[in-house]
Formats: C-alpha cells, sequence, structure tokens
C-alpha cells in the first residue's frame, strides 16, 4: 500500500527495525519499533525483540511471565495516535467525515492549513495515495520538524510538501482539488481559495468556538464566490464491552469542534 | 482521479454525457446528466441542456428567469446520494469513521459483505482506488443489479467484484487487508474471516441494535483469534447556516448503527 | 394533590366530567373529558363514555370490538401534552432541568417571562403547590387567554397570576425566589432582577440560538450583580421498545435550546 | 419553604449555624455552616466567620487579602452536592426528567427503592414537601445513616420515611402516587408494586447497563399490569462561558444510566 519501506505497510513476518503492535490486552497495546538487542517491558512480562524477529504476524510471542502476546502489523491510527503531539483537536470522528464529505481519494491534490504535529496531515496522505499530493502550510517551523519526523514514521512522508508559510497568502499551487483548513481565522484565507483550487471545489474548515463559525458563515454568506455552505459537528460514543453489562464508557470527549464545509465558485 | 469516463471525475468544462450538479440554492441543488435537447427546469426557472455544453465549470449559468445558476463538478457523495435506495442505514459519518479506523488507502483488498445497493461499497471504492479492490457479497441477486448500475454512475465499477453469494461461507478471496461486514448476523461470518484476511487484520460490523451488539461481542470474546474489540457510535448534528441565528436543525436523524471494530489474528 | 376538581388529581371512580386517559397501546392513547352521551372511536373500536362512569381507575372497558382499553388517571404531562399550542420549545428535558437546577419546590414563588401557552407554567405551577406562586408575564393578550383554558384543564390556574405586560420593566412584586425566562432578549431584563428576586436567587434563560446565548453572557459578564453564571444543553433519546430490538428511535428532536443559568446577587 | 430550621430555607440575614455559600469565582464555591470561631480559608484569602455573622444574604464580604466573595443562600443542589457520596449515578439531568414525567409535585406520597446516600431521595423530598411523603427502602444499614446524615443537612428528612428492608418483598404502604427504583433488578420489585401504588400510577426504573433494560422491558411486555412503556437517555452538554469563545466544555460525562417509564394497571 506504501511504496517506502517505513510505515503502515503489511509485512507478513516482522523484520529489523520493523512498527509492530504488541497487544497483550485491552489495556496493555504498545507500537514498537523492532530493534536487535531491544527488550519489551510490561508489567505482565518482558520479551526480547530478538525473539520478535522472525515471528509471522498476526502470531503469539510468549513473554517472560508464560504469558502470551499478539505481535500485530500497525493500523494507521497505531502510528498516527503515537504521534508527539503538542496540540491536537481534530480527532478520527472528525477526519472521517471530512473525507467522505469532500470525496477525496487516489490522486487527489489537496491544500491543508495548519499542519500542527501532522495528524490530519497523515490521514490526508494516506487517502490521496502515491499518485496524488498534500500541499501543508504551516506558520511555524518547530511544528514543520515535528509534523516531518510524524509523517516519516508513517511512511507518508512523500506525499507531503510541507511548507514553511502563510496559508492565507503564500500558496502557489493551482488546480487542486479540495482544502482542510485548521487555522483560528478560515475567513482571512477565503481569498486565496479560488486561486488555488479548481472551479467548485470542497472545503472544509475545522472550528472550535461557536463565535469563529458564526463568523466564517457570515464572510462566507456576504462574498461572492462561496456555496453550498453546512455546518457539521460529530459526537462519538464509544462502549464498554462486556457482553453481560454494555453501557457507554461514562466519561468521554464530548467537543472537539465544529466542521463548515462549502464550495468554491466563480464571481 | 478515475480511470473510467464516468462518475466523479473531475473535468474543467461540461460535455454531452457528463454528471454535473445544477445548483441554484441550498433547496435546489440537482444532479444531472447533460444530454442535448433535454431541459433542466426548476421553480426558479428552466435552462436547456444545451446551453450547458462548454460551460466552464464553477461558472453560472441564466436560467429563463433571469435568475443565475450555478455548474458544479459533483462530489462523490452528490452521485451517491442519489442513487435509487432500497435500503439504507449507514451514514457518511460512520462510514467516515470506518474508514479512519480500518486505516484503508489506495491499494487496499477489502471484504464487503451485505452490498444493498452499493452506498458504502461505492465510499469503499472510491478510497482503494484502481490499484485496490473491493470484493462485495451480497445474497440477493436484485441487489447486485441495483449496485452495479449504481457503482457504474459513480465511475466506480471497475474496482468492485460483486458477487452473488453468502459471505458466511462463499467467500475464496485470501490476503485482504479488511472486513466490512453490514449483515444482521456478523457472528455467523466470524469462521471465514481468519481464511480471508491477512493476519492482524481490521474488520468493522455495523449493527442497528443493541441485542446485535452483544451477541456479536460475545461470540468474539468467547471465540478464539479476535482481539483489540471495539464498539461505537457517532452522532451527527448539522446547523442551520445563518450568522444571526446559529442552531442545530431541531429534527434530525439520531440513530443508524453501532460500528464493532476488531482484529483477526492466529488462533 | 390539587384544591382544583379539575385537573391531574387522582380520583379512584371516574366522574362525569373527569379527565382520563384512554389507553388501547402505545400508539393509541387518548386525553378524553368524560361527558354523558359522548363516545369514544378508535380504529380499534368505540364505548360510550357513560360505560365509563363508575370504572375503577387502572381497569379495563370492553370496546365494541371486543378490544379492551385501559382506563388511566392523567399524568400532568398527558394534560400537558393535549395543550392546543400556538409556539412550544420548551421539552420536558429542558424543563425538568431547570427545576433542579434552580430548586424550587413547593410554597416557592417564581417569576415567569414569556408565558405562550403556559405550557412551562404549567409545570411550574405544579411544582410550587398551593402554598406557592407563579407571576407569570406575556405581551401578547391573546396568549394570556389560551394559557388561562389550558392553565385551567390542568387544574393549576389558582397557582398562577397570569399578568399582561412587559416583564423587562412591568414586574411588581418583590421577594420572589426564583425566575424563568423564555423571551428573545433576556438581557433587558436584566435591570429589574434584582429588584424582583430576592439576593441571590437562582435565574434560567432559555434560548433557541448560539447568538442570543453569546450576547446574554456576555452581558451578564459586564453587569455587575450577576454571579455562577453556567450554560446548560440537554438532549433526550428515546429507544424503541423491544426487547428483542433496542436501538434509539432514529429519527428525534435532537435541538430545543440552551439554558443560561445565573444567581443575582447585590452589585 | 421548609419547617425545618435546616437546609436550603432562604435567610434574608446569616446566622449562626447557617449554611451558606461563599463565591469567590466560579472555580472557588463552597457551602459552609457558619460556626462562630472558624475560618474560611481559600488561596484568595480568608475570612473569620464572625465577620459573615450579620451580613445580609446576596451581600460580599471582603476577604484578608482586600479581594471579595459574596454570601449566597444555598441552593438545593449546592447542598446535595456537598452529600458524602459512596455511590452515585443519578444525575439532575436524570433526575429532572424523572420529575416531569411522573408529574409528582406537593403531597405526592412517593417510593423509592435503593436509597444509596440520599441523592434522588432529597430531590424528590423537596418536590412532595411537607404534605407528601418518601418511602425510601434500603437493604445496607450503612448507607441508612449516611442518608440520614445527608437528609438532616438538606432539612428534608422529615418528609423522608428511611428503611431498612427489601423493596422486591417487605414494602407495606398502600395508595402511593409514583415508584423511583434504583437497584440493580427492578423486574424483581415488579411484583409488589400494583399493591402498592394506586391503579395507573408511573414507574421509572434506573438503569446504567443496556442488558438490564432489556431484562426488564421483557418482563414488562411479557406480564400483565404494565402499560405506556417507554425507555429514554439524557445527555447534557455544558458550555464554557466564554462570549469570546463559546463552545461546549471538551471532556464530560456522556453516560449515567438508562431510564425506564411504566404505568402499573389491574391485570
Amino acid at each position: 500500500m506504501l511504496s517506502s519501506e517505513e510505515g503502515h505497510q503489511y509485512r507478513a513476518v516482522v523484520k529489523e527495525g520493523d512498527l509492530v503492535v504488541i497487544y497483550i490486552d485491552d489495556k496493555r497495546k504498545k507500537l514498537v519499533r523492532v530493534r536487535r538487542g531491544d527488550i519489551f517491558n510490561s508489567d505482565k512480562g518482558y520479551v526480547r525483540h530478538d525473539e520478535l524477529i522472525g515471528i509471522e504476524i498476526g502470531d503469539k510471542v510468549r513473554l517472560s511471565t508464560g504469558k502470551y502476546a499478539y505481535v500485530l502489523n500497525p493500523l494507521l491510527t497505531d502510528i498516527i495516535d503515537s504521534y508527539k503531539r503538542v496540540t491536537q483537536v481534530i480527532y478520527p470522528k472528525d477526519i472521517g467525515l471530512m473525507i467522505v464529505l469532500t470525496g477525496i481519494g487516489p490522486g487527489s491534490k489537496v491544500l491543508e492549513g495548519g499542519v500542527g504535529t501532522g495528524y490530519l496531515t497523515s490521514f490526508l496522505a494516506n487517502i490521496v495515495g502515491d499518485e496524488g499530493k498534500v500541499y501543508a502550510y504551516e506558520l511555524r517551523r518547530e511544528f514543520i520538524e515535528v509534523a516531518k519526523r510524524n509523517l516519516s514514521k508513517s511512511g507518508l512522508l512523500s506525499r507531503v510538501i510541507l511548507k514553511l508559510g502563510d496559508i492565507r497568502k503564500d500558496v502557489t499551487e493551482k488546480n487542486l482539488d479540495a482544502a482542510f483548513l485548521d487555522i483560528p481565522d478560515p475567513w482571512n484565507a477565503l481569498g486565496i481559495l479560488p486561486k488555488v483550487l479548481k472551479p467548485s471545489s470542497p472545503v472544509v474548515a475545522f472550528l472550535p468556538t461557536v463565535n469563529q463559525v458564526i463568523k466564517l458563515i457570515s464572510k462566507l454568506k456576504s462574498t461572492r464566490g462561496f456555496i453550498d455552505i453546512r455546518v457539521f459537528e460529530t459526537q462519538l460514543r464509544e462502549y464498554n464491552v462486556d457482553p453481560e453489562a454494555l453501557r457507554p464508557k461514562p466519561i468521554y470527549v464530548v467537543h472537539t469542534g465544529y466542521m463548515v464545509f462549502f464550495r468554491v465558485v466563480k464571481k
């Protein structure tokens, strides 16, 4: 699925340098880079990485205590969830809806404003594939470095053009298929969108507060060239996986942000 | 993005036979196949399709009343939402989460059980791209035909192998990357999954009732070879797009179904 | 529970003039005033009111078709739900929280602004009892009449002082225990509250849009004498009552309004 | 409102022994019993209780640092939230709906099963008033003592008959108006309800898991004498009170339990 040697590409047998998930139980699940000489430790026992090498993915390995652990191929979320994060508000529940609403897929060329640590960037890069590209703008140099490391870990860096710059004015690309804005003032980026996107392309802005939503839709409605405006919010509930006592987890994330969708047309 | 002549591929200029969206306002937005001699009618006026041909996507066209309409490239959801549906419970909010949780992308080979009219199938086909494939099983012959027409309309049919058969026992594929089950009794399909999926691959079952969730997780927990079980439910709120009076739409879909995620390992 | 002959007071045996609920099944449940000579009709058969008189509450009565119906004492909600409504946004889910947050009870004297058809008024009147009082202000004379009829039907009219007037300036009461504001511009009523309420008393304003919430909390925070400001929103899900297929009803009311709670202190 | 000297009765001037709320800001709000010689301490300064005595409710008092604090009459929730709790799942959002659905009010005689620390009991006692009564059954002697102390603190003890006993078989009361069941197996209490409640009276059972809901509604539907069965769930969102950045609090309680409502009729 990925051309790179890194990341979440499937391998049938564990090799030195691979990323794998060691799964003991739901509370003990960890992403590990396999390195000869290293030891995987847990409160249920340890195992030498040397013993992992050559194991078939999906097989069990025996811990020092006699307990077993499964060796799994990492899913994209396993790797992305391991990112060192400085900030983070967009969640999988939101990203999934963004992908579906904009209809991006293999080959799509997309614009992203506000890279942060590359969380959304990674999901977009996974979807656009080797034929597509994510043009990702970020103002703060330190985030560019973090995002680079994170994307590298996921094996997705080759699909992303990370740019230190201001999405409100510095974008030079043309004919992109969609835009994703995770910046505090997307209303200041409206002017550049028609120059960058193919006519009629979709945009989604992610905004934590209702004040920002009001400001953005007010600007969109009073400016020519923006239509099909919609505002969404997703909520996710996760359940305790107990067939004798099924119930939602009592305390959970109930708010990340609002999504404003719109399309850019000619004025 | 698509190799086919059909579907949601972007074209800069409207040609005979294209699918376009005619957008007058949020209440008047329609998917149209451009045919010489046809007329697009609305309560805001009509326009001859002949006048649409040659128009640049994103441009306005003048209706008979003097009012204007935008001509848009259809997004994937525009086409899929136009499907003739017989049944439908999975919504974009759910499909987005399924895509993100399983981490499928370009090149993925996936199994789908319960095609129905091809709604979920289309989103999966969009994500796996021309290098990937959706192996889609359906018991009822009449649905196969409907799904075929729908996928053809979206230009995605070449990425889908539609099979008349029982996913509980008839699957012959090997080494698939993920499975999506939209059947009433996924517990009866557990036996076949380890033979079909690469070890450690993810599965998502979509279930409308809590009784089904209880039955499935009970079976998963008592059967060897299924781990990392999680249960989710998404809720979507859409807001009235009025910057002077922002509020959620009062009446909305509040329940579609629950999603049970798990991974298949060796016994 | 009520001093009046009307309303939702419990009676063990049905008499001429009583309000009762005729319950055939969940879809056939109706509030009826028992009048000699009248007939209760349904698609499951009819019964003469004369046959209801003398029946014990909770007993069955035989319909013309041989099917049975239960004769129930109406609960407060049965009567209130039968009100002829012109407008209505506050729902039981909201009213319950308002009652709990303000802590009103028997003997409370409360202010209500924006009576409408008396929906909230009735619930408040039920809680304050014969020792308490609801001072209810309404600007539109026609609503006063509707509310009067509705409160009379519930047997709660004696606990309510309906006033044709502007809650923003016309309130003459003193030493009230709590205020409930269901008006579009509660920020214009802030000036009168300290004169009307006992110091440190609670207020709840009900507001359909986020713009109103922003405006009210902005005014509250910039004006002396208002503290302990909190903003809430409730959501209700109702489930299909099927033990074999338990699931939330798919389409439901997802938004009524926001509640802003605060307390009035000395400046 | 209350006959007792204790609890949440309103007093205009602070006296020795009163319960008051000292409010500095939203994060510093505390219920305090005023005792000569005691000191109220906070990270914003202290104040001697002697200085509180004689202060008018709603007035400010000066802390040692020069900062001010308001002295408030406690609302019922202020006192109840201060209860020493051992267990607790029912929340105000649920209790409010229970009160509205059952229509209880001043003078109501109600049954409660599963007292715990008296949280729900206190809200019920507030609503039924001095003319009403809560008959509250609890199996564990230690909870009876805790509930007694808590109800005493709220000034509501005289309205509650606390009974050490099993609601499934020990109830001796007759002609009650409503029942509230917070026990793990309400299906075992169904037999006693028709003997205890007035015919056609409402019952609400509170249940944390869907398995319990399924079991209860299954029993209710297969047993004669129980009708008008409904299942509800409430969700509460609280917003950050910032007029420049209004948004729901990100992490919150998303699940407490389900409520099953029904009415008891003659068999």
